[in-house]
Formats: C-alpha cells, structure tokens, sequence
C-alpha cells in the first residue's frame, strides 16, 4: 500500500506502508517545483531496482563479490500524448571478484524469472479505479 | 536518466537528473535494510503519481478549488515467481469546491488520454540491456 498526499502545486508527499516518505514533484514549466522526482522517472526506478536487487542478491550467493555495482536508466518516449515510454534502456556495471558467467546468469535469472517489475510490465495488471 | 548506485545489502541510492536522490530498499527478511522504498511500491507510486498531477492540474484548470486530494493505492501480486501485479487498485479522495462531472472528466483525461504511466503499462516498451 502507498499513499499520496498532495501538498502544493502537483507535488504529493508519499508514504509507504513501512514508515518511509519520499516526494514526487513535476518540472516548473509543467506547474510543479521541482522538488522530488517524477512519476515517470519512478518507473524506470522501479524496474532498475527490482532488477539490481535480483542480480546483487544472485551474485552474492553464487560467491561472487561486489566492489561497485551501478545501473543507469534511460527512457524514450512517443513524441504525442500519452507520451508513453516506447523504449528503457538499462546499463549495469558490476565491478568486483565475480566470474562473468555468474553475473550474466544472474541478470537472465532477473530478466525471465524473478524481477516482478519486469514481468508486470510484459504483462499489464488489470487497473481499477474508485473515485 | 536515473543512476543506481549499490550502497550496501541490496540498497541502492537514486539519483535523477536533476539533483534529486531517493533510497530504494526492501525487507530485513529478503536480505535488505529495509531504509527506502521497494521496487514494486515505487510502481504504484509512479502509476498514481502521474494520475494524481493530471487530475490535480486538469481540474484546477477546470476553475475547481481543491482543499485535500489523497490517493490510496494496492496492488495484487501472482502468488508465484516472479510475482507480478496482477490488478492494482487506486482510490482518489479529494475535498474542496468543485463540480463533481469536472473531477470525473479530469480522472477520465489522464486514464485515457494524458497519463503516461497507465499508456506505458497497456503498451509495454522495448526493454535494451547492456550488461
């Protein structure tokens, strides 16, 4: 469960169900103040996490050590409304004492077994709205 | 562009484009820190998120007064690996001094014509990975 609570502008305050908040803002030129990240930035937090966390946690138990692990995102979008992303593009970098066979089988375990996001995406939930 | 960058368990801080850092964590019991927010609720936060700046800004154009605008969202997940949302469920609650029909018309804009979260759930984008 998350809540959204809206502050000012388009900015809403958002709680989780475990006592973290973080705040979801737009650009200045939309109407927000730019003062947290936005919604659509989320998403591809949200698929980069999920996946970093599989492959992290994998590596780790098939003896693999990390030093530095980073992930950069990036999305294209349709150029006309709703905009939607028709393209994310992820880059992981791992450095460390791991074998390279490990990290690429932890990532297709990622991919086409465990990161939910990724599944949720290739599959759409059913959507239901109370307003 | 958003960048992840492993921290420590399977925590990572986020860094969008624009100065703005957030903490992505999940439970003690999976190995994490349980100090941010998981994957999957970053999810229903960039769904609801996108849905609320749409309905907040739409409706205000509309001359509507908004005092408090909350959204509560859940999502169901497959029971099996790898667990994806199944249906997520968001209720809108807003009180303030506007017409009933222009908070409907501005829900029914961003579900179907602006959100670009809900467009890219219905429509999955190419997923690139450089590893």
């Amino acid at each position: 469960m998350v809540k959204l609570v809206w502050q000012k502008g388009l900015q809403f305050l958002v709680q989780d169900g475990r006592n973290h908040t973080i705040v979801v803002d737009t650009e200045k030129e939309f109407g927000g103040l730019d003062e947290g990240f936005r919604p659509m930035d989320l998403l591809l937090v949200s698929l980069a996490g999920c996946m970093g966390m599989d492959i992290v946690g994998i590596l780790k138990k098939k003896g693999g050590k990390i030093d530095t692990f980073e992930i950069v995102v990036n999305g294209e979008r349709a150029p006309d409304h709703p905009r939607r992303y028709t393209k994310i593009s992820i880059a992981f970098k791992c450095e460390g004492d791991y074998k390279r066979e490990d990290l690429l089988r932890s990532f297709e375990l990622s991919r086409d077994k465990y990161c939910s996001v990724v599944a949720t995406l290739k599959d759409a939930p059913k959507l239901e709205f109370v307003i």
